[in-house]
């Protein structure tokens, strides 16, 4: 098995980005990905789109995209696995490397969603749940996620404090990302107080659609050898499925998906749990971020809640999880958000995020979840 | 680099579906899979899905798909290369295998398209095209392949006579084959009398939208070695793309994307054109075959029309080419469609295709399109 390095990031501002189209987001990032790595154009070999179909009035979109960015010759399609699809394009370019018939590639995540209004991907998203039985009832994004989070706290005394402190740890430090969407710190009096979407999830629990676009160009060893570059290496890989349907799993308070995933990847890489310095994980819902925690093994099951309570999980703590904002202050631009989790965790084991950069950081995770669990990946970088 | 079989092949019948859901279809093609192969569900350890999203109302296709398969917690996502989706899923399993974490995988193509209008999935098929430059103008997919057809005509003086030549023979086969949509010969009488769709392309030059699956089962030679199963060997791989706009194309008259793809398959392979004992070729309209054999070498540049006038891509000619039907009689379910074009060439290597056999077939090509040429994959296939 070959290894595998990132060698470049290109990230755009996450939100309303009403002046670029998904073609123009998508270049923005590639740009600065080509500037970071030093690297020209033409030397990429094969490109996977990340996008998620029907949020645009474009289809094909990789063709679309392919083409803005000048790669045609060159080999690309698009990898959907709903709010994962990023992942799946960093797996699928991991194994077109390693399969030797290219050595450099580029990831591209992107998404342009607040073209359509906020019902529209509501109703949208909601049949990213099973149509058949369960969505054509009206079930939502947020219902699902609500259920997950009854579950937890009929289970395991989880409060609606300890939801409220993923959102305040991760609104802090998306006010010290740059790139994010919202800004501002939130004190836990507002995230409470916010208005109610599912209970027991309020608005402050809850992600925003976003547009945006996220690159990330890797190559094999003996090629960045060659080009004498530094790279941070990708050397777990791990991906799962469960029954989408929920009506089809065991429980409702861990997603069976992510802790296989983990599994695989921890394996592959050498290490474990204990090993992570900085993690990237899938808090759609502030739920999502206390379950995550759990199934990545950053703590026991049921003990998410006082984990994050308890800023154990704030960069000084166990493990700093979301310190870019995560999918909450961030933005969650579906197709691009694995994609800005890898961007993070490289540049976090690179040593560039300023304020809320991790002292020492080494060992860096991705946890990206698509739709309601139904995917998970979960990967994991080093550097040497 | 290591070889990569087929060890079963499943296909349901073409056509419209009312009897059967995206789901169902694509079980039906996976249970006669495995029964081919001879292995139990459990022993396959990864799965691709092809699915076009979006002539369904569910979303997250391959979730749901992989559910009612019985797959979790395997890994596997959706590909999308329009039309083409079903090779990309076959090159994603290929590059998964070569990378070393899975040794038995499914392909699985399948689309549900007769639920919509005719006219809404002509919208649907138009925004598979430029969006922004295009489509906006009303160009449909016929728009789009009936400017080739005047361009090669013009240029080459390629004549309707031999646009509907591809009709007769790709009509006479799909008549033989007990799972094509269209079950007819028809005349070149009839095909020239049918009613204008977009000039010089007339009904029976079409292809028509179907609802069905296809499902390939692959595995490593060792596996299959360890396993004393007979394999069809997938030795070349071409992938490459082309402009998406034609705008931006330097002629109208050939697939850039589909002369590259080709020339990487055969140096794979180390074979040429005149190898090629059977192909299948993307016939979507029937200029698209005459310009196929044309980008794989099949015989020079403009003497696609001559070629299939003649009778030299009829079983006993030069190569045989569409045997099955083609999209033209077999019908376009287009997720299922390249993986549908793998199936054909694989039992035709196996010498198992009754009235439509190439006799003492040893290798055998699939060329498969995406949207109008922005995604071309040509596999080849080869039978020790």
């Amino acid at each position: 098995m070959k290894r595998i390095g990132v060698i470049g990031t290109g990230h755009t501002r996450f939100g309303v980005r009403e002046d670029a189209s998904i073609q123009e987001l998508a270049f923005e990032a590639w740009r600065e990905a080509l500037a970071d790595a030093g690297i020209e154009a033409g030397e990429i070999e094969a490109a996977w789109i990340a996008a998620v179909p029907g949020y645009q009035r474009q289809r094909s979109l990789a063709g679309v995209i392919l083409e803005y960015l000048g790669l045609p010759p060159r080999p690309g399609w698009l990898t959907e696995a709903a709010c994962a699809s990023g992942s799946a394009a960093i797996h699928t370019a991991w194994q077109a490397m390693q399969a030797g018939t290219c050595e450099i590639t580029a990831v591209v995540g992107c998404q342009k969603m607040t073209e359509l209004e906020t019902a529209q991907i509501l109703a949208l998203m909601g049949r990213a749940g099973d149509v058949q039985w369960e969505s054509v009832f009206g079930v939502t994004f947020p219902g699902y996620y609500a259920l997950f989070a009854r579950r937890h706290m009929e289970r395991y005394g989880t409060t609606r404090e300890q939801l409220a402190a993923v959102a305040v740890k991760n609104h802090h430090y998306g006010a010290l990302h740059p790139k994010a969407m919202f800004r501002k710190p939130v004190t836990a009096e507002k995230v409470l107080a916010s208005a109610p979407v599912a209970e027991p999830l309020h608005v402050f629990d809850c992600c925003a659609n976003a547009d945006g676009a996220a690159c990330l160009l890797l190559a094999t060893e003996d090629r960045i050898r060659r080009l004498g570059r530094e790279a941070v290496w990708l050397d777990g890989l791990g991906a799962a499925t469960a029954p989408m349907s929920v009506l089809r799993r065991e429980e409702l308070d861990s997603l069976p998906s992510a802790a296989e995933a983990a599994r695989i990847a921890y394996a592959q890489a050498g290490v474990g749990p204990a090993d992570v310095d900085v993690a990237e994980v899938h808090d759609c819902f502030t739920i999502a971020e206390i379950i995550a925690c759990e199934d990545l093994g950053f703590c026991e099951r049921g003990a998410g809640g006082p984990l994050v309570a308890d800023r154990r999980t704030w960069i000084g703590g166990d493990v700093a999880v979301n310190v870019d904002g995560g999918l909450k202050a961030k933005g969650h631009p579906v197709g691009a958000t694995g994609v800005s989790m890898a961007c993070e965790i490289v540049s976090q084991l690179r040593g560039r995020c300023g304020e809320r950069q991790v002292p020492g950081a080494r060992v860096g995770l991705t946890h990206n979840v698509g739709g309601i669990g139904q995917y998970c990946f979960v990967n994991l970088f080093r550097k040497d």
